[in-house]
């Protein structure tokens, strides 16, 4: 059975949600799960559940990462945190798998440096993975673990992003773009020319350009782009979705006709909520470190948490570090000729 | 009175479009319009509507600029299409602004060769208004002008875009923002924390940083970024916009109950497509060029043509030309010391 750490005290609604979400998790997945904080707060949480039975285990932790804390503060200041603690319950090997809702820097650089790179990767990718237009899923690499990448480490972005769509999607050959603007080769920037004359080298199924309007057509599987464009791509995808939403709310109020409208039509309304609902796909695991992490939202629901425990279960059992150091090394030892 | 030149063959649905729009700009607003194109087209479309003593005059141009050609194809090979005669009335005067809905690259690099560059401006940038969340306009500049930009370009262009926000909008002091990664200081990549260092010194009403969530919350009025990034957000916003549009359609479809209450909703639906409809917004001026020029959306409809011409005599009237040559000459003789 595969061992998660979860950083129980993460998240805008810690530990509650991370709680009935272990619980829930433990109930319907084969995976046990390791608690990780404050020890009375849990057992309260835990004692509004039906546990027994589960495997569920309270590790003790002191102390808790805000959200306010900047990453360099949390790994340096803060190392009794339920964070630092689920950290080293994987690097020491008692854990496969580190979940946390909570700062996301804070996260990143906890698991980069207490649980450590895989040997073949330069940079770690925070991957986020949103329905397309047809109903299938797309994953977008990096969304902010680095900024000003250059074209070896986007290559790199793109190897493991490949196999963690494989891994988790079962597609046998994802195909794979870079994000930029315009679909010819010669558009796009300095960063983005070099990145795609590595990719039609490599053996990866490059489809090439992919431009900002077509990222939800879902023409393509992995979109790979430097960390800066990709962390604003997914706050802003994140913000306008709220803004049209509010909107579109704002407008059924108008009117009685249209309040009685909206009544008729909730359930398609809330069909709608439930596809454009990130806690469905289950967090953004952070690719390319030893030991499997995954990072959920910071607003985190219960069912949001067990998805993210889920995608850590499923990405702990198709080997993907162990494929990533493979093709990596594969694909470093074909460059040398 | 304004004379205003229109690329009378640009765009998905020209001539017909911009021939109605410019029927309707001459009858609503106080300009002149040159219709530049192909001759016999344009008149058989003027013959469909009521135009006797309307200030419309025709200008005949032998060629057209397609979708598909290339910038520097369009520039160099295409002298005579009605992009370039439009282009050559402004340069000598015979009119004060360029209209197009055509190639958007194929408009870049023709206003800036042809008409030329304001003396004091490195790189035109083009500047994309939008509704926000409190209901007023942000504008979000550069979105697809220049790539690869250094600090300096960003700063002259929020020195631009806080001139054509005083100039349409009316604010006394528009607050300027920088798109980032995060809302500190010390976030972002290198170009924006040295730009950041830049504005901080300038006479902007520098705001810091904006995150791509915050982008439509109406907290700034003027977002500066890279063309690349810019490109990216903007053509994002518009293929997200239609994403849910689709899926929410979809959803509504899905029972007899919700489409009777879609029925009943219409008019809010209405609503709130004409609040997230561009065409109300008027196009996007590339500014930094000699005369005016506004670009309008490849699928301009008659009221996105009218709107387009209406923003440029704007931008005509407000003199903005002037003013960013003055106050960048400022800026470069104040940062001399």
């Amino acid at each position: 059975m595969i061992t998660i750490a979860l950083d129980a005290m993460g998240g805008d609604h810690a530990p509650r949600a991370e709680v009935e979400g272990a619980v829930l998790a433990a109930r319907e997945l084969d995976v046990r799960i390791l608690l990780v904080g404050i020890e009375e707060t849990i057992k309260q949480e835990l004692g509004r559940h039906a546990h027994r039975g589960l495997p569920l285990q309270i590790v003790g932790a002191a102390d808790v990462v805000s959200m306010s804390d900047s990453p360099s503060h949390a790994f340096r200041r803060k190392k009794d945190s339920s964070l630092h603690v689920a950290a080293r319950l994987v690097r020491d090997g008692q854990a496969s798998a580190l979940v946390s809702a909570g700062n996301t820097g804070a996260v990143m650089t906890v698991a980069r440096f207490v649980i450590g790179m895989l040997s073949s990767v330069d940079r770690p990718a925070l991957a986020w993975a949103f329905p397309n237009m047809k109903d299938k899923v797309s994953v977008i690499l990096d969304v902010g673990a680095n900024v000003d990448s250059k074209p070896e480490h986007l290559e790199q972005f793109a190897v493991m992003g490949e196999i963690y769509y494989r891994a988790i999607w079962g597609t046998k050959r994802p195909r794979v773009g870079l994000l930029s603007i315009g679909e010819e080769e010669t558009k796009g920037n300095e960063l983005t020319r070099e990145t795609a004359a590595r990719l039609r080298q490599s053996s990866l199924l490059f489809v090439g350009n992919v431009e900002g309007r077509d990222m939800f057509r879902g023409n393509v599987d992995v979109i790979v782009c430097d960390g800066f464009i990709g962390n604003i791509a997914l706050k802003l995808s994140e913000g306008l979705a709220e803004h049209i939403g509010g909107m579109l709310k704002k407008a059924i109020k108008g009117s009685i006709a249209s309040q009685l409208g909206y009544a008729l039509s909730r359930r398609a309304f809330n069909e709608f909520r439930k596809r454009t609902d990130y806690s469905e796909y289950g967090g953004a695991p952070l690719l390319g470190v030893r030991g499997i992490t995954v990072i959920g939202h910071g607003r985190s629901n219960p069912n949001a948490i067990k998805n993210a425990i889920r995608v850590a279960a499923e990405l702990c059992r198709s080997g993907i570090n162990e494929k990533i150091e493979q093709e990596l090394y594969a694909s470093t030892v074909a460059a040398r000729g």
